[in-house]
């Protein structure tokens, strides 16, 4: 099956005002040109494009998917209380399916704002990755270890973890596995040895939360006479597979282990903002050191929302706001780490990049490159409709993708050639939002 | 002309999860009942809400609106250069016509993104009034005096300001006239005294930028001996008709002042974080005096988009961030500020609230009370569509308006009983888009 999108701009690319064809085969892109005639695209669909923009789609590096059923849960609380009070007591009465059906209205909600590629950590990868599987979108689902510190359950899961990845279960083309490990507080230490290990023998992603809040600190401090980053990295829990979310209480020290141990970090501006998490993400500690940096929405319960070029807007408005410095983490940096770094992390097809594989997206510099609409990439991309409020008119194009709400302007959007998204609107709306509506109501309780 | 709205939801009402009818008669809301029969209703025509939300159209306290045709024009800019380099070249090519298409553009992402009732301050306020009533939005279009502190310009602007106010143009129903003083920087000392007393005199609005920028400050103590805010009070421009924009850098005496002298302050957490502008605007500091709070967009040059729903969450993100306080800036304050309080300035059909008239909405608080939808009052509503990305599931209805994109689900907006917006479009945009598109090209230069 391929598939023909008609006369789209393509911001970035070196004649931006000239429309362009792009072919679409096997999942990938075959042919862009201002003119693809009918014979080289003969049976071919055809998406009309005239008055959108081509645009890659985002990449949420740090998500909770099935919150979407806790969105709203509880507002304007401490962390403590609307943890225990708010959230733990819901989570624990969801069921692999309300995972399920919360993991397709997040998709829904991601693909609708222009998001294909996300990265998962919550309590069943199996339930996610068949929710990712049937919404038709790409997901990394994470097999996250959490025991609570607890030794022996620690064991059990890493038993289990075994044989999981030993019986690989197969979600189609879009879905990969990776690893989680929670966070220092709450994943014993042969947990986080082992998972570390594990990803660097099998290539896989390891995914964890790290230094969100100053009494994770605070505590590892107290407990292990170290900070959360040197702990990890003394169980071997960093490398250059590693994606640490936050990163908001880290001292010089930090940022050298993780820039030495190439480790990427997720930074989740509303998450961190709406919950008073910290100081603010210092992006300049990490681009000074080379680390890559990418952006996540965290759980819809403290965002609530899942349109990650909102939360882009606001990642350059919090890091000129505190830092008190118009000029920095500039508008291409915010684009790359919401796209193009994300790519360069997990490989364009999620397949898994090679890690350390050059500097390609090391900075997250860039993204309305021509190179993404190259030959043979994956087709994962949106149609941005430049009538929509805030699209026109196009001084910058890049300017209005990341601060004029380009998520509401996302018209089409088509993942490995097929699209998911058309006019606005996804496939199975009616029953996701039905369900996902039933089941949060009875999970609030 | 009458309308029936049948089968919204309306968050915040006894029974939030019954559907209501609405019943619109001359521009006002005449009944809300759960089924409103065809006898009653007879001749009118009937908008099918069914899983939409009915909801008050928000204020925008601050804006610019001519500036859409200027988005994008500089970004990661320090401010003086982002001003001289950028802005204020374009600016002095802009005709009236610029003006009034630009103002046009800006109507329809308002009025797309749940906004009817604009506070505007331009270079031309009949271009900009004659945009609103083309575009069936409330305006209160500002006459501004800007002379760079040149005295015998100042005297000029006030005889040309007597003389129209003398004649006031009308631009219908929907539109009225402000007064602004562009800053204690560029207006001078005699027309700042000048606004103060005509404001009191007729009981028009005063708008004034005040104490954005640190120099703004640092300047004026140095050349009058005091803050701005001690300095406008000396000259009698602050007083309960006077909307102050942005308050940054104020002292205790500052807000001391501004409570005592009843003004009302509009807060631009975007523009303010994206310019690096000072600290956080301080909400405790208002709410613990009584100072009512509104929400503005700024112009589009520096938000670079018009969704005042997306600069609410903003809002209270920078609040709980920068003050470290998670419990800052309750969510049913922020859409207080963006709404009600709005309304209790403005009046609700911006003819312009008694001053001092009781404390309704002078903390803003609340929001979606039944009140809004009282009988008599004006038919401002905007119609969300609950099956958009992020408004479901509804644990909580106004968390899910300011913090999960309501103004991408904005499904119908409804002006004093008009239709403005219809499935997600306004009227004349394919005009509007092409002649702002042109006109933003040949300012650019």
């Amino acid at each position: 099956m391929s598939l023909l999108i008609r006369g789209a701009v393509v911001p970035g690319s070196t004649e931006p005002g000239t429309a362009r064809d792009i072919l679409i085969e096997g999942g990938r892109v075959g042919l862009v040109a201002p003119g693809i005639g009918a014979a080289r695209a003969s049976g071919a669909d055809v998406v009309d494009a005239s008055g959108m923009a081509a645009v890659p789609g985002l990449v949420n590096a740090h998500a909770h998917s099935a919150m979407t059923l806790l969105r709203g849960a509880a507002e304007d609380m401490e962390l403590g209380p609307w943890l225990s009070e708010a959230i733990w007591p819901r989570e624990a009465r969801m069921s692999p399916e309300d995972i399920y059906w919360g993991t397709r209205l997040a998709c829904q909600e991601m693909l609708r704002t222009g998001t294909t590629l996300c990265h998962d950590m919550y309590l069943d990868p199996r339930a996610v990755a068949e929710a990712a599987r049937d919404s038709g979108m790409r997901y990394v689902a994470g097999y996250a270890l959490i025991d609570g510190l607890d030794e022996a359950r620690g064991e059990a899961q890493r038993e289990a973890c075994d044989a999981f990845f030993a019986e690989l279960p197969d979600y189609g083309s879009l879905v990969r596995f990776g690893l989680a490990a929670h966070s220092v507080y709450a994943t014993c230490a042969e947990s986080l040895r082992y998972l570390g290990r594990l990803s660097s023998e099998r290539g896989l992603p390891l995914h964890v939360h790290l230094s969100e809040t100053e009494a994770e600190n605070r505590d590892c401090k107290a407990s292990r006479g170290m900070s959360p980053t040197a702990y990890l990295d003394s169980l071997g829990a960093l490398g250059p597979r590693t994606l640490a979310a936050h990163c908001l209480w880290l001292d010089e020290r930090d940022w050298d282990i993780l820039a030495e141990r190439g480790v990427t970090v997720a930074h989740n501006p509303v998450s961190n903002m709406k919950l008073a998490s910290g100081p603010a993400f210092d992006y300049e500690a990490a681009r000074s050191r080379g680390i890559r940096v990418l952006l996540g929405t965290d759980g819809a319960a403290s965002n609530n929302s899942l349109d990650l070029y909102a939360d882009a807007k606001i990642a350059g408005l919090l890091q000129k706001h505190h830092y008190r410095d118009p000029t920095r983490f500039p508008v291409g940096a915010i684009l790359g780490a919401a796209s193009k770094a994300g790519y360069a992390f997990f490989g364009a097809d999620a397949g898994f990049a090679p890690a350390g594989a050059g500097s390609e997206g090391l900075l997250s510099e860039g993204f309305l490159s021509e190179g993404f609409l190259s030959e043979g990439a994956p087709a994962d991309i949106a149609l941005i409709d430049l009538s929509k409020p805030g699209m026109s008119p196009v001084c910058d194009a890049a300017a209005n993708l990341v601060y004029a709400g380009a998520g509401a302007a996302v018209d089409t959007v088509i993942v490995e050639g097929r699209i998911v998204v058309e006019r606005g609107r996804c496939r199975d709306e009616a029953t996701v939002l039905a369900e996902a509506r039933a089941r949060a109501a009875r999970i609030a309780g």
